[in-house]
């Protein structure tokens, strides 16, 4: 869920089944396939063979030819249209499991997301690494923020200790945060949250099992 | 991204901001109040106030009074109407960081999702216990799903042996498939799959900043 009205060329929906395509055309290449066609993309997702036409035709070069969609072009053509190129900086509050998780999550850097370190306040964690980025103590945050021009947060701390950590972060001027906890935080205006709900993306799935 | 046309009452975008309200309910419940405002949600949220009216005029009884939303009321209203009472028995796939901060997370039952154990093939953790939740060797799922009739996977294996596993709970009788991993599964018709895309929700998150 979104809180803040934008001017987007692409909807939410539309971002969201390019970047399963995108996953798609990853496995094509493992799997040294060169094309592709709309209709082996929906058959793997579901949907309409015309959605995904109607998708790709919204890309600046999707490469379409007789014999369907070159892999490897139309990945690229993905990447430039949703930015991916524009690598974003961001840190993680929290190295518990799913800090931990988002911290190990290669993908992450083909989109985009670099990653920098995490933080926590637990002296057993601090100064250990995973995947080469440190777990730095919560009170060195300030300084890095400034360091490292960081305005993203993503944060995976305990619910009890989302809404103190989000006031202590905004403080230092991070502007958007990625939040896992399930806790809906109160935060200043211009700050941008993104819920990642976790539970209601379960209910959406299980609502009409049984 | 839902992968089976189904017959509903309720869209997922309000399944998503049910969820969200409920959330914001047991806030409320901690902090001692007793009633809440559809101003106050929409506030904490930053949608629109008609919107979160609209919502709660869905369920079957939201308890309104001149003073507001009872909050307890309107909690159970939630529960009762998204179905958090029909319990739904869950394995978690692969004891990863990820499958342990979902193992850990203790909102699930609350939500009617009761997770049974996890499973590995990693003689380091099989038989440890998370969150009162045995790690049990991989090879013992086919007895377990047919002695606890589970038909929900949590898949939380790394990318690379996404599809395999996918191949192998599919053939044991797993039909629901919550898919964690950035692999798009191919799976028979009679399997649904909700992929998690945390890349996907990431960029709709990141879409416009700068």
């Amino acid at each position: 869920m979104y809180n803040k009205t934008m001017q987007k060329k692409i909807s939410d929906k539309v971002i969201n089944r390019l970047t399963l395509y995108h996953c798609i055309l990853q496995d094509f290449i493992n799997s040294g396939s060169d094309y592709i066609s709309s209709k082996q993309i929906a058959a793997l997702l579901r949907i309409d063979d015309s959605q995904v036409r109607k998708d790709l035709n919204l890309l600046s070069n999707s490469g379409k030819t007789r014999v369907g969609y070159p892999v490897k072009n139309l990945k690229k053509s993905i990447e430039s249209t949703l930015g991916f190129s524009k690598t974003k900086k961001a840190f993680i509050i929290g190295a518990g499991n799913l800090g931990m998780a988002l911290a190990k999550y290669d993908n992450f850097s083909n989109y985009g997301l670099n990653i920098i370190s995490l933080f926590d306040n637990d002296p057993n964690k601090i100064g250990k690494e995973i995947n080469n980025k440190k777990i730095i103590d919560i009170k060195e945050l300030p300084v890095l923020v400034w360091k490292h021009y960081v305005d993203i947060a993503i944060l995976t701390v305990p619910g009890k200790y989302a809404q103190q950590t989000a006031d202590y972060i905004v403080n230092l001027g991070i502007k958007y945060i990625w939040n896992f906890t399930p806790v809906v935080l109160d935060v200043p205006d211009e700050v941008q949250v993104w819920n990642e709900n976790i539970m209601g993306n379960f209910l959406q799935f299980t609502y009409n099992i049984k």
